[in-house]
Parts: C-alpha cells; structure tokens; sequence
C-alpha cells in the first residue's frame, strides 16, 4: 500500500455485477431505433409514453392538487415518515381497499416511493438468486428489470391474444417447479389493457392454492376498466391465498410523478407474517415516498369525486374505442380491443407487407416516414406487435391514425 | 401439483435472506429500551430522533414552501421525471456545487429518494458480496444496514473523539485489502458533529490515492458547520481520486421528509465510466424523487437567502454551545464540542457512577425516571456515549439538561 506512484492516472473503477445487468428492455429495444432519420416534415406524436400527463388533455383532479397545496403551506408535514408511511396515510389505503370479506389496518399496508418501488420490494423479499417467479409475457418489462439486478429468473408465461389476454393457465402450470417463490399476475395489464373477470381470477387462484405460492398483483392500473368489465382485486376471491398488492396514486389519479405507490398485504392466516417482517426492514432503507403527497393522501381519496373519475374513465375508453375502430380499418393489423388501461395492442402480419420484417422494423420506419412512435412488442416480450398509448388527444390520434393508414397501405404487398 | 387438499392452511411464506438481514441498529438497540416505564409525571423529551421539523422551531423557509406550492398549482410536473431526475433540476445541483477546479454539469447528477436512496445506488453500484467498504465508527447505521442487505462487508476505522472525531489514519489504512472496494467519509458528520479541516481531507483523499480507492462522500450535513469552522466538499481538494457525493435538501433545507437527494459523480479521467452507468442502470428500478420537488428544486436554490440559511445556523450554534456547556458541568459527562451538523456525542464515565453499566442501562434510566430519550451509542457503534440531537427549542433544552443534570448527581458515586 506504501507505494508511492500517485501520479499515475486512476484505474477504472469496477461496477458491480448487479448494477450492470439491471437492465431496462424499454431502454435496450428503444436505443437501436435511432429517432436521426425522423421525418422533419412531420411533428412528432409519440404514443410511445406510458405517462398519461404528456400531452396535457388528462390533468390531476383540482382536488387533489389543492389537498397538497395546503399540506405543503401548512408546514406540518415536512419531517420523516416512518419508514412503512405516515399511520393516517396507511389508514386511508386500508380503508379504500378493505371489503367485508377482506378487512384491512393500517398495519396492513406499506407506502412506497411510487408503484416500482413497491414492485422492487416485493420481489425484494421473496427471491433469491436461484429463485423463480411466473411473469406475463406480454409483460411490463420491469419485473424482469428487478430479476435481473436481483439475480433471480423472471419466468414467462403466456397471456393469450385470442382470449382477451387471459392466462394460458396450462402453460402457467407447468413452469412452476420447486424454485418458484411467487405468481405475480398485472391486472388490469399493461401493455395488452386485458382486464380478467371473476372466473379468470379464481382459475389462477386455484393454481396458486394448490402450488401453495403466495401471488403478487400489480394493480396499479385497478378501476380503470371500460363499461361491462369489472376491476377486481385477486385479494378479495380468496380467505387462502396470500396476496401482495401494489398500487398507487399515479394512474387513477393521473400523477405518476409524484411516486406514491403501496403495497397491500392481505395476510391469510399469519402465512405472511416473516414476508410482512421482510418488507419492514427492507422499507428501511430508503424511507418510501415524499411527505407532503403522503400527508395529503387522506384527502385526495375522500376529496376526488367519483365523478372526476368517470369522466377521465369516458374519456379514455372513448380512446381505447377510436383507436380500435381505426385500426382495424388498417391492412395488415389487428389491433386487440382492451378493457381497460390506456393501452392497446396491434399486431403486425408482417407476410401482409412487402419490406416490414419485424415489430421493431415496423417501428424505426414509421418513425422515419410518418414522425409516429410506437413501441415495438419486444419491449414486452411480445414480437411482430406494437403497443400505443391512448391517451393522446383525439386530434393528435385521428392525425396518427391517418398517418398509420397511410404507412400500411404504402407498404402492404398487392395481391396478385 | 395436481393433489387436492386445498382446505390445508397455507404454509408459510418465507422471506429472503437479503430482507431478513436487513436491519437497523438504531431499531435493535432502541427496541431493547422499554419506554412503558417512562415517568409518567414529566412530559417527554425526545433528544433522539435526527429530524430537524419535530418541535416546530425550526421550519423550512417560506421560498422553498412557495416553490412547491407554486409547481403543485400550474399542475406542469405531475409526470415521471426521467430515472435520473430533470434536466433543470440536475443542472441547479451541478450550478450549486461547480468549482472551477470541479466543473459538474447536470450529467454528473442524479436524483434519488432522498439522501438514503442516493448511499443505496453508491454502495450498491461499488459493491458485492465478499468485498468491503470502509465506514466510520461512531457513524451512521444506515451504511451498515445497506451493506448487510448487499451481503458485503462494512467494516469499520476509528474516529479519535480527542482529536474532534477525525479519522485514526492509520487504523484506516491498516483495514484495506485486496476486496476493498471504497473509503466512506461522512463529513460533516453524524453522530459526532465533526468538520474535517483541509488538512485532513487531503490526508484522506492520499490513502485513497495510493491505496487506488474511490471514496463515498455523504455530505448531507454540508455547510451546516459553526464559525471557525469551513464546509470543504472532499471532492475539491484532488484532481485525481474518484469521488462519488451524496447529498440533499433534508437538512440545510430542514424538509427531510421531501425525499430529495442527489449523487454528484466526480469522474477523474473516465475512472468512474463504468459505474456511472451501474448508477443510470439502478436509477430506473424506482425512478428517482417526487416531481413535484424536483421541478421546484431550481427556484429553491436560486430564492432560498443566505441570509435565511445563516439564521438558521444561529440557532443551531446557539443550541451547541448550550449543550456542551450544559453537559460539560454535569458529574460523569464528557461531551465532546461539535463542529457542525445537529448531534453532539457524550462520553459516559461509567466507573463515576454507582449503577450505571452501560449507555443503554443510561439511556433506559434517564428515560424511565425522568422522561429524556437519548440515543445510546451503540446504535452509533460507540460504547459508553450517547448522542443529543440539539435541535429542540431552548427552553426544551434547558428543561432537559435540568432533569439530565439532577439524574446525574443522584446516580453519582459519592468520593470516600
């Protein structure tokens, strides 16, 4: 150690493994289309975002903007947290989502810096490296995101096109060996807007029940459901199966900025009880989610109407219904009519085209002639699809449309 | 998977090995005093907890109140801030903490969930299992806490409490090995309020140098430092070893529950290439502070006054003088003097006292006879001390070290 060579330039400084295979499949896909070849004549419309706010047509609720407004004014909330959350903050959560069968306490829930970081958690206290948990695939890509830095396999199973995006509960079956810790399901789904109905979710509770693996349920995107679907919570169909639900604000409440985000812990005969000691001390470690949104979740649930909700509700499935109609109007896609969510997915029948070869060549060349950004299907696991984000607004999307139509007919291969 | 007994009750679910030894030691120790023996007959006192905001004397300034206050109403930056931060709000860090011997720009900056998600990513990005990173001791628990959830090694060097808690350079030096992969400062620091003189710094940065070890810098308490004394980033004094910084509003901005904190990632000649893109990689699992915050992170710097920043360092050298003068005249105390920050650490004399054994028998006793909570070293790693935080109003203090004062003369050992 004593040498005395200090002018020698500093060696490269080493990453740790975990770090450099946490990977982002949005990222990787996203970086080999390359936005240079734009077509400058066009503006760009980018239904490629899965950030409601981007175009400014769907706002936060006056509400629950005002609820944060008078926290932050007042002055009285700008210490610590506890690491769990603020009790009254828990409160609310637990009694939003508590129903007869499935009663919940503040005890029950964990508040988390945004909905990933509840995702991370999760996974967080029940993998190891060598472990296994069943994801969708069509799939959100961060599952495999965590995973990976994790050292832990994300195991895919397939989600069915032909029946709404329902689980291939065969298929879930057979994966599940003596390494899998959990089934974590996304419902509704991003990116198919697949929403399951009561018989769905008992199929894959069964699965689970008999397999004696506790599910994890992303429902981030829970009650935003088109008229004649229900938004179910998995907890609620079961007094056996233990279930971690996340969630959070940034959907419903159209503020994914503002990174407040829970977990649910719907314990089931105190089966939970060293999982629910596991997420404590790992909530330890970063102190979850900003004080002032916290203090004002009480009131963002008890003071945004029901009527606020159903007019974005309105809206976005109006959306959902333009962008279906519109295109399956188009040669050579099939777009599959969601149910919920704001996303829809279309797939490509790449033999209907002379020069389209992939969901990712679709992609860079829609890109380049028309200045319309979708995300290629491989994002998600799911290739020759591409999935749009429908919450541009309407004259954004009729002109993206247009453009799409265009882009298909150009290139679609003339029957002989 | 077929058999049928479902009724069974669930096993339970086991939680991993990385969450289970996830632990805090402020936790363990503190959950080993039992505060139902507290004397009902005096108010408490809590001493104890490191949160600037729980009496209400201290309060954020009103600019930084009417930056939120201001970004929360034009409901502009309710969306994801890139896994980073924003553009805007890096640049305002990187503006803050250039010098012209360090320029930074705002991609030498990343936002994390406050201070404790910023020395999350570093250690996480530096280290694995089987390496270690050298921490202080007394220090901060949270090093620890994060290292035990990696699986990798804290190990700790001394700090003299005769020499103002500087580090024992040689116990330091004597601790690398071939599996060291940094040196964490803590400056200024808690829990011992020191500030390390220039001199010091660039006898550290020497070690760190020859030994080719980039240091962790947590920096949270920078320029809450008392006169006499100065605020020197480490990162300035060499142009050559890698520095990674962390810091964040918390605590000169006195809102530590607002989750706003930052790496500055101090590159020497492309060393630190590799881990800035672990650091980027790991960003994306949670994505970063609340945007609410970070939109108004600009005008907080630009509109926040020294003038504001300076009355709040009255108040803090004020309580610190009182303290340790208090403390210095009470039998079997030795404080020693802090330098900056908001903690003041106090040496026990067991021996001097007839039924004291330890800091925690201390902390238990003075809290079930007279109702001040302190912490007890040992959650510092420091046997026979324990830390004031002297952020409560005077006549608190005073009422405080009164009780201290008497507790100590009655447990005192009479002279033969």
């Amino acid at each position: 150690m004593e040498n005395e060579k200090k002018k020698d330039t500093f060696p490269r400084i080493q990453a740790s493994a975990s770090s450099l295979r946490t990977s982002n499949p949005i990222r990787e896909v996203v970086d080999r289309i390359d936005t240079s070849q734009m077509n400058k004549n066009k503006p760009m419309i980018p239904l490629s975002i899965g950030d409601p706010t981007v175009f400014g047509n769907l706002n936060a609720c006056e509400e629950a903007i005002q609820a944060v407004v008078e926290v932050t004014k007042s002055c009285q909330a700008n210490g610590y947290p506890k690491a769990v959350g603020m009790v009254e903050a828990r409160s609310a959560v637990a009694q939003e989502f508590s129903t007869c069968h499935c009663p919940l306490t503040a005890a029950d829930v964990i508040l988390t810096s945004g909905c990933s970081h509840a995702l991370q958690l999760c996974l967080e206290v029940l993998l190891e490296p060598g472990k296994n948990v069943l994801i969708p695939n069509p799939g959100f890509p961060l599952y495999k995101t965590i995973c990976d830095y994790i050292g832990a396999e994300a195991r895919s199973y397939a989600l069915l096109p032909e029946k709404e995006w329902q689980i291939d509960l065969e298929h879930l079956r057979s994966l599940i060996d003596s390494n899998t810790k959990a089934i974590l399901i996304n419902n509704p789904s991003n990116p198919c807007g697949a929403v399951y109905p009561e018989s769905h979710l008992k199929e894959i509770l069964e699965i689970a029940q008999v397999a004696k693996l506790p599910i994890i349920a992303d429902e981030i995107y829970h009650q935003i459901v088109f008229p004649g679907n229900e938004s179910i919570p998995i907890a609620s169909l079961s007094q056996v199966v233990p279930v971690l639900s996340v969630g959070g604000l940034a959907k419903r409440f159209l503020v994914p900025g503002w990174r407040l985000g829970w977990i649910i812990i719907h314990d089931r005969h105190n089966a939970l009880a060293q999982v629910r000691e596991g997420l404590e001390r790992l909530s330890t470690l970063i102190m979850g989610a900003n004080s002032l949104v916290q203090a004002a979740l009480p009131n963002i649930m008890k003071n945004v109407s029901n009527s606020w909700h159903l007019s974005v509700l309105r809206s976005l499935h109006m959306q959902a219904n333009y962008s279906y109609e519109r295109l399956s109007h188009m040669v050579g896609l099939e777009p599959v009519m969601p149910q919920g969510s704001m996303y829809i997915m279309v797939g490509i029948q790449v033999t209907k085209f002379v020069d389209i070869e992939s969901d990712i060549d679709f992609s860079q060349k829609l890109l380049n002639e028309e200045s319309v950004f979708v995300l290629p299907g491989q994002c998600f696991g799911a290739k020759n699809y591409f999935r749009i984000v429908f919450c541009a607004p309407m004259d954004k999307l009729a002109e993206a449309y247009n453009r799409m139509s265009e882009f298909c007919t150009r290139h679609v291969r003339t029957v002989q």
